[in-house]
C-alpha cells in the first residue's frame, strides 16, 4: 500500500514537472481533444505529443480511446488527491520549523535587547 | 514571471518524483543533517545522495552549507506555494468537469425513466 503510493507520487509528480504536460492537462480540463488536436496547439510532432500523453496516461491523469484513427483524450480519474496531501503536509512541518527558528530568534534579541540594559545601568 | 514559475514547477514537481528526496525532505524537516548523515540514514552511496541533495537545492527545497568538511543540508526558503496552487486549480476544474458529467447521466437517466412511463401507459 505504502510502495503502491510511492509509485504513484513518483509517475504523479514526474508527470506534473513538464510545462507542455500541464498545458495538456489544462487543455483536457476544458474539453476533450484527439492527440492530432494537442499537437497542433502546442505546436509539436505528433511522437512528441504521444510520448507527453502516454506519461500522464501511466499517471491516470489522462485516458485515451481509440475510434477509428483517431485517439481521443480526456482527463483520467487522478485528482491528484495524494499529491495535494503530500505538499499540505510538507508545508506545515515547514511552517512550524520556521516558527520554531522564529522563536529563537526573538529570544536572542530579547535577551541582547536586556544586556544592553544592564551596561546602559 | 510566467516563464520563471514554469521552470521553478518544472524543478519542484522534478524534485519530488522521487522517494529518497521526499524522504529526506521529510528527515529535513524534523532537523538539519549532513549529507553523511542522510546517506547512511537512506542506505545509499555519498555521490549517490549528494545527487539528490542537488536537485532538491536546484528546485530551493533544500540549502546546504558546508563548514570544514562537512556539508549541512537543511530545509530551504521553498514552501511549495506555487505548486499547492497549480494542484489545487487543476482538481476545482476536475471537479467542475466530472459535476457537469454527473449532470449529463442524471439527465440521461431522466429522459430513459420518462420514456419507460410512456411506453407502459
Amino acid at each position: 500500500m505504502v510502495q503502491h503510493t510511492q509509485t504513484r507520487l513518483d509517475a504523479s509528480f514526474a508527470a506534473l514537472a513538464d510545462p507542455t504536460r500541464r498545458g495538456v492537462l489544462g487543455q483536457l480540463s476544458r474539453g476533450d481533444a484527439s492527440i492530432t488536436a494537442l499537437a497542433d496547439k502546442f505546436e509539436m510532432t505528433l511522437t512528441g505529443m504521444k510520448k507527453h500523453v502516454g506519461v500522464l496516461e501511466l499517471a491516470g491523469l489522462v485516458t485515451t480511446e481509440k475510434v477509428g484513427r483517431v485517439r481521443t483524450c480526456r482527463i483520467g480519474p487522478c485528482r491528484l488527491e495524494e499529491e495535494m496531501k503530500w505538499i499540505a503536509g510538507y508545508r506545515q512541518v515547514w511552517d512550524a520549523r520556521f516558527e520554531a527558528l522564529d522563536g529563537v530568534i526573538d529570544e536572542l534579541k530579547r535577551q541582547e535587547k536586556a544586556r544592553g540594559r544592564k551596561k546602559r545601568k
